[in-house]
């Protein structure tokens, strides 16, 4: 089975979702600054969740390319990361338009999660139909970066219930370590 | 006239079906864990018309790979199949706001049936453009998976209004057969 | 220029168009029967409007599939139709909600009427690249059925303010003689 | 790095974006001519924002076609682009519903800066990874439009606090310069 439309779908839905969040920025309501003051929240979660999705992105563009083929397994697998990165416009705005309230934090970090533990069976599935020793096996490697991350994630939900702004401070380092272009850090995490 | 247009239209409006349904998943009120309990039967609708859609992007997937080429009947039967698919997310709301009452369920139901009604009609149209030898006929065989999905969805209707639960109970049976990979169910179904 | 990362966005805007309208279709409220009368109007007008956009798509799949190069003119009349397509999903709400009223079916008309007009200047700029004797040309030959269309469009706007019920038996009416694959009336209209 | 992912990824953005605009035009209430007339604003801004979003996708068309490779730099500097064009809609109906009062056409010139200035950083990235004598830096040139348009956009800001007209008459000037297709007008400005 080719990997051509399982690219183009997963760019499509990925696309839409990172489009769609948007939408859940409502209109705000009254003509002068005050109107755009309580926004802040919904803005930086909005801002959060961009670059969130846009790392999945990355990863699944850059991941894909030395894929070389797929079965059903990892079709569903695929699929099963996209659902839980469709969620990603309603986690975010449960958290910004709550105020970073603890519950909704917490949701978010359960969401976040999802997706990373998501993407590490997808890797899996395509580590184990494509062997040992093939380009994707080496590309992926043994993918330390990815798991951090998840323990990272799965650690910020409780850890919300102490402080909210740990969950927050640790979603922002993890899209930190992704986003900042620092090669000796990818060096050091990525061997 | 060839097949690839039309296979990147579906896919298209497939997954654009898929991402736009989370926007019937309402930001909830509130910010503690009371809020998010009334959400459940909105969820569960939500994972089962997400991965209904998944079938059914996987199943038109697997086929379009076999088509050589298509016609304007063929065009048509496939856009009455978009329209069915496209009214799931309001079809997935009404079911999961109202709580299982038993008319949205059978709404839904008639949405399941109308979607592998549609289905079958563009078997149909597929095979007699194809051909009894070819690829494609000897791909779908006797389409036997398709045809009891189809018989069950319209028994579920009636169904529902004796209980709903068997209504939702057929729901998920039939999303579960086309879901786990059951090579030897898959077999006896499919021979 | 190449024509296809154009076909490609259009493709992709009109399937968006033709999803998203579903997102117009409210949940219903309520959870019997009677909650789902009242929403007939709108779910004929929303029956309507997909066909039109469906009836466009495949319009421009078949021109597009003769068209051999594209410049900036054709690029804007090209997005020029797509804003008029874009509006579809309003007009139809607009119609339904208002249960055909006399003003919302003019405005739904005026809205297919630009439709029909942005589609006649975008053939006109492709004749004008392509010239008399090339493939497109006489593949579209002098698209009476596309000028029959749009002065039925326009002659139905004031018409509705006799009758809405003339103007939609209008909109209905053109609607079929793209969409019934009646090969004699084609042959008579397309000749 | 292949750039046709990133083309195709951009292409489905910017046609989401161009489409789900539609989605802040809210169906008017009331069935007569008076529920139309206070959307003309809404509509006034709704073309605006089509044809800016029109002149991006048909620039960033001709600038990728002429891009030969993309690195994670390029990349991230394209989503920082399709993050404030996402804002589009939202700022599009703040202005609109707010009848061109004073901070909402302010915060819509902000996103339109904001692009024009991303769309710089963009330029300045894919400059730096094709170098001077590429077919890249001939097309491109000195992007003068381009500069005068960021200018434009950032003087406008403070302006529309003198009158929010002069905001406005410098957006439709701005779009005008790179919609209408006077050629030497063109020459000028592209030299």
């Amino acid at each position: 089975m080719g990997k051509g439309r399982v690219e183009a779908f997963t760019d499509g839905v990925v696309a839409i979702i990172i489009t769609i969040m948007v939408l859940e920025l409502k209109v705000p309501h009254g003509e002068d600054f005050s109107a755009l003051v309580p926004l802040w929240p919904i803005f930086f979660c909005y801002i959060l969740s961009f670059i969130n999705v846009g790392i999945y992105w990355n990863n699944l563009h850059n991941m894909f390319h030395t894929v070389q083929r797929v079965d059903g397994r990892v079709l569903w697998a695929n699929l099963h990361l996209l659902f839980w990165l469709s969620l990603m416009p309603v986690t975010t705005a449960f958290m910004g338009e709550n105020h970073f309230a603890e519950v909704p934090v917490a949701v978010y970090g359960v969401d976040l999660a999802m997706c990373a533990i998501a993407y590490t069976i997808l890797v899996v599935m395509l580590h184990r139909l494509h062997g040992q020793d093939t380009t994707f096996a080496k590309a992926i490697g043994s993918d330390r970066k990815g798991k951090i991350s998840m323990a990272a994630y799965i650690a910020a939900i409780p850890l919300t219930f102490v402080s909210q702004w740990i969950g927050i401070a640790l979603y922002v380092a993890i899209a930190a370590i992704w986003f900042i272009p620092d090669r000796r850090f990818a060096r050091l995490l990525d061997k």
